[in-house]
């Protein structure tokens, strides 16, 4: 198949979908279930193929250990694989929300409209080592009444395609549903495998509906300036912590402990600590203290430079000494994906704001303080998917808000912003019931609106639910 | 100042305006209203030069007739002058959506996640002749709490001037709230006038967060080739009505002459007629002999143009004949903006969804027919914005919607699809109130996540209204 054939199946595999019920939706994700878990030996052993190969990349330096280490769909006792399987059951049972109704308004007697949610149409996602997203990704699609066309990481190619030929059969052979009104189309999930059909695919803004990158900040780059389709993810992940002026000692420490160690790779850790200068010799000794203890390297600034040098943190281990170092005008706004922590002393709470609105990624910032109004003003302030008080930045993500699943977060100002579940793959349409109104009929002199909104009961939420 | 500076402008107004009271905004607006309507003869002024020039311009054949009309700000008897103070208050009127929560949930003791609503942020708006618009934008950026950066048309740029210094002498005069915690930034809205400052604007996405442009096809595609800002509109309005086998003849005469006649230059008018062949030698014989009274050219393909000429509507009248031809391919999908109509026939339900997913242009689409099923099967499968049952397309449109006012129409899939008010001005950011946790908290073993939904009542719903 060519890749405009791909494209073209994935829209009418979109159209066809339009009508399935989420009973239909329900049956393809059980049998996806089964039949992942009856080829279990055969995708293990695809992904095997796949180590095998990388392992000799890793060896010639050509891929990093941390890839090596995602392109493994097994894990320790098939742990992974389990996990993979609880993931298909989890997607099973969010609730579905296409139909749903958001908006029910009386135009006139005999004229209602109302906004349903219905799917975004053709999504692609592109993304990197790790293959359980291909099914993750597939049951998400599936349950959204998308279509998906994947291309996944080029080293986890023979598991993604074993992947994709078993969500393909399991389409083609789950159990029919009384009454349903549509075949469940087997092309709603596709898998291209190189970069030039990822090329072409983002040139048919005519075809995809909305692009998901997930991985490197290049990756994620290189989609959002090559593509005229709306792009929902992030690129960088800068997320700050400050430490306001009431800062309370223990929350500080705990909370930018976590949000800079618990898993520094990810993109909700914190990369900036933004300290308040009268806790500088208080709350931010404790903070820095604990940062090296566990072997964080901090990159201070003149000011908590010095503040650590008094308080007597450079001689406080063997090691001590080589974590801090002087603070570059570079490490403010850069993404280390590691354990490193750029600091810098601000005068006032505002200054701190100007500092992540000037240097984060609108991704998750965090104010620490008991000061609930200097809390507000903060949360209203900074320009950012997610705003804490006195919590770790490490919370923004889909299974913690508990959305069940996740496609995704978006640094977007639209559509979907911070970690977006199913809803970020819905959209509504208005829905018109008239009687053979015209709108001449209305007007000075003439018929006029009524514009009674119809109570969202649970009855008129669900008019349209499949 | 250069347009770096203005975008700059206007994102500090932005940053200030997250912290405006509904109070302080309606203030404005009231004051916006109060301001116009005193310098009413210096607008008017403006506008008479305004027209002088293009009058010349119309002379000389470099503008069209219909540009000139709506360049007009007075009205007959001053009524549009009217319609444009009375627009101010019914924007002051429609409730304020900033700060409610739309999501409230419990993670844990003391760790609760809420999803507010808030601005987009800053604003392009790039329209053409009609300088009403400047005032329309300027109170639904304010009362979203956006800034708005606005571009006018060239030919009424002395009337888009002298308004935008009435609003800008507006907010700063505005009378002042109790209590409110920002000054009214009054950067909030700012007018360039070279289509060189748009260019650089597109290209400042660091500072700009949607860009709305309103005017030709060609603006608006120009607009979207130019920029990885998202774009929120449409370039075109491709309507189709489609009559079912079982339509009533007096709802489809009078639906489709409403829906191509009542006002043939907007977007929302039907542009395709498509027929189900059943029909063919009935309803559509009066429906077609009911466009020829009306003036409407009809560009028909091989099969209705033997159904009109064996009706004997080429008779009809005098002009009955040169009002009807031979559809050529591209009458398909083509938006006329003038009293012309193209008519398709089709062998069934599917065919007519199948031609307008094709051709059609996700704005709105309609089907007269007496069958409920093949009425909720069209809804459901057709691709667009709006899809009526026994409706004019024409309704599609934000006043007659009830959303008060419109920033546009957008056949975008993503963000807002449709008429668009004050809501495709807004998104949301996630606030945490916690009490010290850190992510490493949770797990297995550790404490397990509560995700207890909050019920939504008006005191949630309301807690962040400022």
């Amino acid at each position: 198949m060519s890749v405009e054939d791909i494209a073209r199946a994935a829209r009418a595999a979109s159209n066809m979908l339009q009508t399935v019920s989420s009973a239909q939706k329900s049956s393809v994700l059980k049998r996806i279930k089964e039949v992942l878990s009856e080829r279990r030996d055969e995708i293990i052993s695809a992904n095997n193929q796949d180590k095998a190969a990388a392992q000799k990349e890793v060896e010639a330096g050509r891929l990093s250990a941390s890839l090596f280490k995602r392109l493994d769909i097994e894990g320790k006792d098939g742990d992974k694989f389990e996990t993979l399987l609880q993931g298909v059951d989890d997607v099973d049972r969010i609730a579905d929300p296409i139909g749903q109704v958001t908006l029910a308004r009386k135009l006139d007697d005999g004229l209602d409209l109302f906004r349903v949610v219905c799917p975004v149409g053709v999504c692609l996602v592109i993304f990197e080592a790790r293959p359980e997203v291909v099914v993750n990704i597939a049951c998400l699609a599936i349950k959204s009444g998308n279509a998906a066309i994947l291309k996944g990481g080029k080293e986890a190619a023979r598991t993604n395609r074993v992947l994709a030929e078993a969500i393909q059969h399991a389409i083609a052979t789950a159990a029919p549903t009384e009454g349903c009104q549509s075949r469940f189309p087997e092309t709603a999930v596709q898998v291209v495998e190189t970069r030039d059909e990822i090329n072409a695919l983002l040139d048919m803004d005519r075809y995809v509906d909305i692009v998901i990158p997930r991985g490197s900040n290049s990756l994620v780059r290189h989609i959002q300036s090559s593509t005229r389709i709306p792009v929902l993810g992030h690129a960088d992940g800068v997320c700050s912590t400050f430490l306001d002026a009431s800062a309370d000692p223990a929350k500080a420490v705990h909370c930018v402990v976590d949000a800079k160690t618990n898993y520094p790779a990810a993109c909700n850790s914190t990369e900036t600590l933004l300290v308040h200068e009268s806790v500088l010799s208080t709350v931010f000794v404790d903070v820095a203290r604990a940062l090296v203890a566990t072997g964080v390297r901090v990159h201070a600034d003149e000011r908590s430079l010095a503040a650590i040098t008094a308080a007597g943190i450079l001689e406080s281990s063997d090691n001590a000494a080589a974590l801090v170092s002087a603070a570059k005008p570079s490490d403010f706004g850069h993404e280390y994906t590691d354990l490193d922590i750029a600091v810098c002393v601000v005068d006032s709470l505002d200054a701190a704001i100007d500092h992540i609105n000037a240097h984060g990624s609108k991704h998750t910032d965090a104010i620490i303080t008991e000061d609930a109004e200097n809390a507000q003003w903060f949360m209203r302030r900074v320009d950012a998917a997610g705003v804490y008080w006195n919590a770790s930045t490490r919370f923004a993500d889909g299974f913690r808000y508990g959305f069940g699943a996740e496609i995704g977060v978006s640094t977007n100002k639209t559509h979907a912003r911070g970690p977006a579940g199913l809803e970020g793959l819905t959209i509504y349409k208005y829905y018109m019931f008239g009687s053979g109104q015209g709108a001449g009929d209305f007007g000075a002199g003439k018929k006029q609106f009524l514009h009674t909104d119809i109570p969202l009961d649970d009855q008129v939420r669900n008019k349209f639910v499949l």
